[in-house]
């Protein structure tokens, strides 16, 4: 945790990751122009919260701002898309849009690892902070793939489709069953929460989607199991390994 | 929990499901062979303990002895497998070889209920007792779905191995890929713990092997990221789903 204006200042200058700020609601007047404005360019979400808040965060002089040092470094989805194009790689892209189980999302990601995906991708309003347990719950894969973090999900899947890269995603009413989906263009699949799916504006925005099959009479997979077999089929497909 | 000679011995003549039963070190007398007996038929522990022991899980009479109810009633393998051939089926079945997480184990039985597997196995000796808790981890699907349990892992694949069921389990150093597996044949899949992987008399005994692919460089998935990954990969043979 940094607290005070110039050392929040220079946290930002200094590129440190930052998974959040909070300032109070009223705050204004030195550095706080520069804060808000360099926070923007990383993607530091701004908290405006009241000063008891502040409180009882800091005991010393915390000038009403304080930030909270993130686990992870984050980077800009467009970095991202162009470093893969240029090195002629084609973009597999894990969104991950409301899943804020520890564990699901520690399992997610070691599968990520292991299947290949280049970055995963997590919205600012509906995630959870990565942290530390997930080093535990992804058996350590956290420390080997990127993580790209935007303000909100249709900022997201804007920067998808401006960089030709399709948006796939598991639904129990599609037509299309997962073998049948091509992963060899560039993609980006879209894994819900648990208990609410994907949101209905994702729903809308994706270019496929397709069922599981299964064999047995039931609604569906553990989220991260879901995760891991469609990865799987989709690292498949891009390794050309034939079943 | 039932204790006392006569409501243990009630419990086990009609058909009580129990997960297991603690009796004193040297208790003998009435009932107590007749309990003996009729528990080995029905594959439920008898665990010895002091008195101490019984004291602290009983303030009422116990007479030496104490059952514990089972959340759910398990199914003697061989009458599974017989059953299973009568109806011309080709079993498909799963054995738990020591993973004793709630979480992994109830996103197990969800995926086996999704992949129509058969039943469940477990040994008494190194899984952790089925209970309420995995009703919600495996999302209901534990209602579902058909649990063996006997007395060790050796027992299991004996009886296994008499029946004609091959024995297959992933191994990091195996030749085969999973794709290259049959599953189509009467099978069991073993999934070992997470940290220690299957023991290797069990390994010993797999009739087959298999790695998973991997596009990155990682060990392991999550154990139930793989049960996920294999079953959906042994369901697609099955149901005969090109991909």
């Amino acid at each position: 945790m940094v607290y005070g204006r110039n050392p929040v200042l220079e946290a930002l200058q200094h590129h440190k990751p930052l998974d959040r700020i909070m300032m109070h609601h009223t705050i204004s007047g030195e550095n706080i122009g520069d804060i808000i404005r360099l926070a923007k360019e990383s993607n530091v979400p701004i908290i405006r919260v009241p000063m008891e808040k502040l409180n009882t965060l800091v005991r010393g002089a915390h000038q009403g701002i304080v930030a909270f040092g993130s686990f992870v470094q984050y980077t800009p989805i467009q970095d991202v898309i162009s470093h893969l194009y240029d090195q002629g790689k084609t973009p597999f892209l894990l969104l991950l849009d409301g899943i804020t189980d520890v564990r699901n999302t520690g399992a997610i990601i070691r599968t990520a690892v292991c299947c290949g995906v280049d970055a995963i991708i997590f919205s600012e309003r509906n995630s959870a902070p990565l942290h530390e347990d997930m080093v535990k719950t992804s058996a350590g894969a956290m420390m080997q793939i990127t993580f790209c973090r935007e303000k909100s999900i249709s900022q997201i899947l804007n920067t998808l489709k401006l960089n030709g890269i399709r948006v796939l995603s598991s639904d129990l009413k599609a037509e299309h069953t997962l073998q049948d989906i091509n992963f060899r263009e560039p993609c980006c699949l879209v894994m819900g929460a648990e208990e609410n799916g994907i949101s209905s504006a994702t729903q809308q925005a994706c270019d496929d989607t397709f069922i599981i099959p299964m064999a047995g009479q039931f609604d569906s997979f553990n989220v991260s199991v879901a995760a891991g077999i469609i990865c799987y089929e989709a690292m498949k497909q891009r390794m050309n390994i034939k079943s």
